[in-house]
């Protein structure tokens, strides 16, 4: 293959869940995912510090859509709607990406560092977007509350998108969470 | 001291939690949290298994009491109710420990391994409490959700309790941060 792909970085993912699947994440080395996209592993650090960074690289672009969706909500939105918009943004993105989202998933539930990392991840969103609301004037108790309360609704979605014979989009099973947390309340 | 000491365990928890918050907690061995006590290594290694255990090793405890809370409530008691009754328990366990508890969040707080490992816990937390909830009955969508709500809302409480100032216990902000979710959705 050429020295110059357009999508390196989508092809050394690709190969890494795919790898990940297949023998298991300890056991997959760098090389092996290099090889298997067809680059060298100059190029996977190119793109990434490790393997583990494929699995939570795009966190920082994640965060961005997160605060900026719910600072650009409307004025007189609730803080929970602000945070519902601003997860359901991301949800669409996840959505576009949906065997890759789910495979990483599954990589993520064999493997407990793995999930705990991904705890600290969706605890970094919430403290993301208690900030935001503060920016947007929301108390701080009610900021905390909406974001952390707005993620743990994500992450029972989030369950749901991944679970077997689910056939509903990320975006659906966010709102329709959030619906069924007004009923619960 | 005397080689039979009816509360090492506590002696040893004391000493440790005090050791990390002036040393820190990869700076601190077993040998001067024993010495601290007063106590042997090897009393130490009867009570636990190592040092990170001092800091989580309550967990099979609490979550017999929050599922044995949340099973037993009332039967006309909400989902939402069930969890928030399971996690004031708790809280007022806590409560009777306020100045060990609160120590022990600084050390996890500067450290973030322990970190994670807390966030799993409160994971851990959830699951039990939407095993309960189905044993009591409630459908499987409605279990994850409140009792992932209800753990965040707890979250959101501890903070506030441990928070610089705070002058409320525990059950009272966990009360209060239940009332508030309802006034947010």
């Amino acid at each position: 293959m050429g020295r110059w792909q357009p999508d390196a970085r989508g092809r050394l993912e690709q190969a890494a869940l795919e790898l990940f699947a297949e023998r298991g994440y300890e056991e997959t080395t760098v090389a092996e995912i290099a090889a298997r996209a067809g680059l060298t592993e100059r190029t996977f650090f190119r793109h990434y510090a490790d393997k583990r960074e494929v699995l939570f690289g795009g966190a920082a672009m994640v965060t961005e859509l997160l605060v900026g969706t719910a600072a650009g909500a409307a004025r007189q939105a609730s803080p929970i709607e602000a945070v519902a918009g601003a997860l359901q943004a991301v949800g669409a993105v996840i959505e576009e990406r949906r065997e890759l989202a789910r495979r990483r998933s599954r990589v993520i539930a064999a493997n407990p560092e793995l999930q705990e990392r991904e705890l600290n991840k969706l605890a970094s969103w919430a403290d993301a977007l208690a900030a935001t609301l503060r920016a947007r004037g929301v108390d701080d108790s009610d900021a905390r509350l909406a974001a952390h309360v707005g993620v743990a609704v994500f992450h029972v979605a989030f369950a749901r998108w991944v679970a077997r014979g689910n056939r509903s989009t990320l975006p659906e099973l966010i709102g329709t969470s959030f619906e069924e947390l007004r009923a619960l309340v």
